[in-house]
């Protein structure tokens, strides 16, 4: 029987297809029953060493709604890190007032670090450029939702593939599921090769443009990601680039897409999407930040073993 | 029968007469009734990209003594807006989150610019120089309780009346009382024409004034305001204008004023009033800043449609 | 009998041994009972203008589950003192709000200033290098649960003693239980010439050195501080004196430090204890930053009324 008591959230790569399907399980009963006071005398600390406004307000959220309590901060500079303080320190210490961490910092491995340390769980909220394993379980369960299935379904990634965290994460939490996956992105962007290596080890039938034309029609779901300015040596190189890879209701209309069809997005976007898609049923970029609240409520209502 | 229930608090403009004495009796019976666990499961996501202590702690307070929760920021800079985000995409993400948001913006406009997007009740806690309607409910319902009425007072307002919005918005709510108005201030900071001219078709006997001799002595209430150095291109004649405006124990009772005269202040002052005011009879600023908590209790409780 | 009801904690000088012992006693209650809820309806007003994660945190929890409410802000730039509002009048709007105030503030006197002006209990977090109580209060009950008393031990203090806050206070509260004190220092950290002179009054046998060579194999505890380069002029001096006062596991044993000596640091460390400590019997440290918990339990409960 499975179960995610005690256990820590670093990495999408450490769930297995049964894991990952019995987490989005959790998550719909979330969504449907009403758990309160399940987390009632519980402490979480939510330490966010970098900016956030979804992951930090929605993990606050989750725990407060079940009944528990939260602590933290949200930025480093209010706090003994000002001081010079090693992360390992600060988390010793702060184990000690908690039951669960919720970890976000700019250094990647620090969530691995942070667990290897403390004896209650650690739930990455995002380490540097590498993983942010509650992301990949939201919008695994967002797909589910509004697709009905995980499996056989034909996905887009579309933008910039090589620093985007969510898209690795998501493509290999997706190669359990029989997808087919395309990866549209500017040449220098390009999901990078051990990632393309691994997914086709695993069968995944991969494909690679540089733009939807023609691909478009045939997609399930399009996951766009923001293409950072600094990423480029040329500022009209960029500007070129932004343009191609820039969603609007016209633009799909164009490519024939297919009614179904859905566009995701981690958020926050800056002008990847253009607000006409905003009230369509391609849209569902909104829903997706919403179910942060039933998949983190199921995360930390697994790992503290308040419910199985 | 006046309901606020799922209703958006923008600016004082929005409310008539008989809707604002109905938030002074629900503020009341805050003030008298223990209400306890009547916001219990409510979540408030308060939202302020602007500094503030009173504003944000009040509301704050307010929610979790009726035992409600409250997720949010103090201040953008721990937040996605650091990465560009629009105010609209926070909002419409949050929403998910939360049963009220309260906001404050450096931008004009901002609290109405949200209320469009979101489904929830969203209270404006200033944007920019524009509105801030639950200090004026505080500002009257600390009139109503210390003078015993709304009616027919005669009102002095102090000090910067150019760029005070809490002086603009007390005006325009105390027009339905029949106030007498006085407006005190140095020609550069006196009160907007059209403010002027909305009071007189109104009906509301108005007076302007460079100082507050021969005035003093008339008021029932002194409304006072911080006058800013930059509003000033002359440092000297800031700081002449500084010390005309600048109220003591010693220079009330030179002006002769009434013993029951009341001098409320917004809050945060600089030196505008002497600290020797702050002991007498005549000082109720401070009382002023606490009625706050019960005002707010009201506004979230009705907001919310727990109370009618 | 003793009470705290309604009493500051400015100061470790304002508790005689008797009190100390009491509070002591309450805390060791709070860690052996499941007090829950007595704080229910109780809020904490948490005003941090300089920053702290343990300091907060371990207030913030401590309350939480007592099943309090915590409000206020971890650093004064997103408050009003960015708009140049005092102190004094800070903390009396906020007294309106709350049940106990908690402050930690750049300025010496800061807490007694405060504690002053309101009505609702203050306690100190640090002000300025003053003092900070809650800190000396969680070093005594460190070291009476680790050593099973207080009574007689012999204390090394080690590091800066001319700026550390903490261990003049230490030094103090520990005069009123026999303790023989070594104070060991760089001559220009040495210990302040009045803090050895009220020692001595008080009939405290004091030893001071320029190492832990000869010392060391007698000490029950070493308290270490952290060693700040700008205390230096000349940094070459400061990586001198550094390496000198610097703990490993090889540097003890070569002392010939008894098996149970007691390491303890008030934390955020640099790198005056090496991580080969850590595991040691030798290292409290941790513990002693989670004692915190209990230890604020109790002031809050006591000072508030609850717990007698």
């Amino acid at each position: 029987m499975i179960s995610f008591k005690q256990r820590d959230v670093i990495s999408i790569l450490h769930f297995n297809k049964e894991e990952l399907l019995y987490l989005l399980d959790v998550t719909k009963r979330m969504e449907q029953t009403h758990y309160s006071h399940i987390l009632k005398g519980k402490v979480l600390a939510a330490l966010f060493f970098e900016p956030s406004t979804r992951t930090r307000l929605s993990f606050e959220t989750a725990m407060k709604r079940l009944d528990g309590m939260v602590i933290g901060f949200a930025e480093s500079g209010a706090t003994s890190i000002a001081k010079g303080e090693s992360l390992s320190d600060s988390v010793k210490t702060i184990e000690g007032y908690c039951d669960v961490i919720v970890l976000r910092h700019y250094l990647e491995g620090a969530a691995q670090l942070a667990a290897d340390i403390v004896n209650v769980p650690v739930i990455n909220a995002g380490d540097g450029s590498n993983q942010h394993p509650t992301q990949t379980f939201l919008d695994l369960y967002t797909i589910q939702k509004t697709k009905g299935t995980l499996e056989g379904l034909k996905i887009g990634f579309l933008g910039d593939l090589k620093y985007g965290r969510t898209v690795h994460s998501l493509a290999y939490a997706l190669a359990y599921f029989g997808a087919e996956m395309y990866f549209i992105s500017p040449p220098n962007l390009r999901m990078p090769k051990d990632y393309m290596e691994e997914l086709k080890n695993r069968h995944v039938a991969c494909h690679e443009a540089e733009s939807l034309q023609d691909i478009g029609k045939r997609l399930d779901v399009i996951y766009c990601t923001r293409i950072q300015e600094e990423r480029f040596a040329d500022p009209i190189e960029f500007e070129k680039v932004r343009g191609i890879y820039r969603l609007s209701k016209p633009i799909l209309e164009g490519l024939g897409v297919k009614d179904d069809l859905k566009i995701m997005h981690p958020l926050p976007r800056v002008d990847e999407m253009d607000e006409s898609l905003d009230g369509t049923n391609y849209a569902i970029y909104f829903e997706q930040a919403r179910n942060g609240i039933p998949v983190r409520k199921a995360i930390l209502a697994t790992v503290l073993g308040v419910i199985e």
